[in-house]
């Protein structure tokens, strides 16, 4: 059975689905491993790399392949080059790519979304929300660091004493968290919110201070914050002002997956951070938690910088490929019977992410809203 | 007696020589301040800062002055309106500088250079060159490890395991040594390298190993490093190769004031190095310890990118302002007697800074260069 890596095709994308390193996890396993030409690259692995590691390089990867793997979802051409009942795994946010479902499910592939891995302890080693998010948190605060026209560390010379640099990270999951571990080890000053009370724990344990806000707390499922009300997402920008005004850097990385990101932080809270205060926006993409921001690009709102996130990960490719390319590889593994990989949807992982299956649509809200028809 | 900060007019220069914080210091001592409008704008200081610190604003700061304060050199045209017997204090690569240096002399200033002050104890609250370089090895290891397309700590996750990136340091001076702690806090493996086997121990203190070549060791006065044959030179780069070729980052930061800076990595070398590296030399605008690099440019060797510093501790610029104030404050009130400001040739510091005074060029190898007439 012959497992393709694709080049990827979207803008800004550098990541590549398969490293060199994994690949004799496959061979191994009695799989062939195909890969694109130059579809490491950008990642900064060669094909003679690829080559090295057991796998063939050739323009035909995808024709005949049992199984296709790809960081951004396949393109409506790659979909009808499958072969019948073929594996695809990928980001694929279902619900925001109907048409392309759609495609899948008329090809009868069977197509794994990354993103619908559960969040339970056993899939953590497929877990890519997570190895990516914890890429995306090290870069921003490192961006935020390295645009800040201030030292973070407190620094203590024979010409004077320079005070740590404040930082405040609004969203405390795997990227939040990651956010606050980096400017911790560069000396800064942290605070961190996050609408789950439950992450007071590790946000201390890194070194920094846990916001309470006076609001109830909300426990979303699965790991994620829910979705709240309009009044007291009001309410949470008025007590979270002062703390946006007091910080140097502002990192938000507060989202929840398939909806827009909730607005934290008006263009007004911008505006009365201090001079040459630096903010990152990791949920850019998905319409900022602060105002006015945009994905890719650096605005100046006040006298603040403010950097909206476009595919973060992206920018340490070849790190953040290679641990995409674990979690895919470990969900691939899980699908191992003999020399073949079958579905079982007696598994929880297989069943929670697959999005469609023997002409199928088995995801129950895209299925909703494909029949609902035409948006 | 009226202390007189400028208006930087130099291209690239932000930093400012008296900060809002430190007006006090001098009107305390008696003394009026005066500060140009906007001269601190670029360093994140309004004029109003200086108001309400105690300075007064105004375009006249240099008319009638006692002492003028400046980042770069005054022009010829600032020279030119100094009341008489002026202090200058600023920068002043004197024998870089004859003209300028003339032109104080026959303006009958008493002209202090801060690069010159004697890097004895007792001066080290005056010494700006290693504040200045205290800034500079900040930022480069932050430049470095923002250009880097991979983690820089260890990090160990569900998803694997990524190594530390390994930075290399050439120069253990201050910059060097800044620039080593701030790779460490950030979690890279370091090594370090200095002509200076006494630098070994203090590389040692931050963490970092000391790289030592069989080469016999040379030791400076005044804490520089001597310059070095042509064949030590060729012999310590082919030594360096290797190390050079292991690192994911390499910071150079060997200068000898007033000398072309020594070449210590060539272009083959850095060409050896891995997919991704990135590589900053803080001593580009002395020519360069990375041959082909550019000062305030981005260039690419091999594989690498190779960022050439320029003016750096001005990008950090309220900061390495507040530094650089302190030390030229320390100095200033080192003359002071009574309501007046008197320079005291007894005192080493102020006689081993003094470029001109009375009409005269004090420094002497200003002075012998100017003798010799036009080059």
């Amino acid at each position: 059975m012959k497992i393709a890596t694709v080049h990827e095709t979207r803008p800004h994308e550098r990541r590549v689905a398969l490293v060199p390193g994994q690949v004799s996890r496959l061979t191994e396993a009695g799989l062939q491993v195909a890969v694109e030409p130059d579809a490491g690259r950008a990642a900064g692995f060669t094909d003679n790399d690829y080559r090295d590691a057991g796998a063939e390089i050739t323009e035909d990867a995808l024709a005949g392949a049992g199984a296709v793997l790809s960081v951004q979802p396949l393109t409506a051409r790659q979909v009808r080059a499958l072969a019948p009942h073929a594996i695809t795994v990928s980001f694929l946010p279902a619900t925001q790519e109907l048409e392309l479902v759609a495609a899948l499910r008329d090809a009868g592939a069977t197509s794994l979304a990354m993103e619908l891995v559960p969040r339970i302890s056993r899939a953590q080693p497929m877990d890519a929300l997570s190895s990516q998010s914890f890429v995306a948190g090290y870069r921003a605060a490192l961006l935020a660091a390295e645009r800040l026209p201030r030292f973070l560390p407190l620094s203590m010379t024979a010409s004077g004493t320079i005070p740590p640099a404040r930082v405040l990270v609004l969203g405390a999951g795997v990227a939040g968290l990651q956010a606050i571990a980096t400017a911790r080890r560069l000396g800064a000053v942290v605070r961190a919110y996050d609408v789950r009370a439950a992450s007071a724990d590790e946000v201390r344990s890194l070194g920094a201070d846990f916001i309470e806000l006076e609001l109830p707390a909300l426990e979303g499922s699965g790991g994620y914050a829910r979705e709240m009300t309009d009044e007291r997402s009001r309410l949470q920008r008025e007590l979270l002002a002062p703390h946006v005004a007091d910080a140097d850097v502002l990192i938000t990385t507060a989202s929840v997956p398939g909806r827009t990101a909730p607005l934290l932080v008006t263009a007004e809270m911008v505006a009365g951070m201090r001079h040459g205060s630096v903010v990152v926006d990791l949920a850019a993409e998905g319409g900022g938690n602060v105002e006015g921001v945009k994905p890719g690009e650096e605005v100046t709102i006040g006298s603040a910088t403010v950097i909206g996130g476009q595919n973060v990960p992206s920018q340490l490719p070849g790190q953040a490929s290679q641990l995409y390319s674990a979690n895919v590889v470990n969900l691939l593994l899980l699908l191992r019977s003999g020399d073949y990989l079958v579905p079982d949807f007696e598994d929880e992982i297989v069943a929670g992410c697959c999005v469609t299956h023997g002409g199928e649509v088995r995801h129950g809200p895209t299925k909703d809203l494909l029949a609902a028809g035409p948006r």
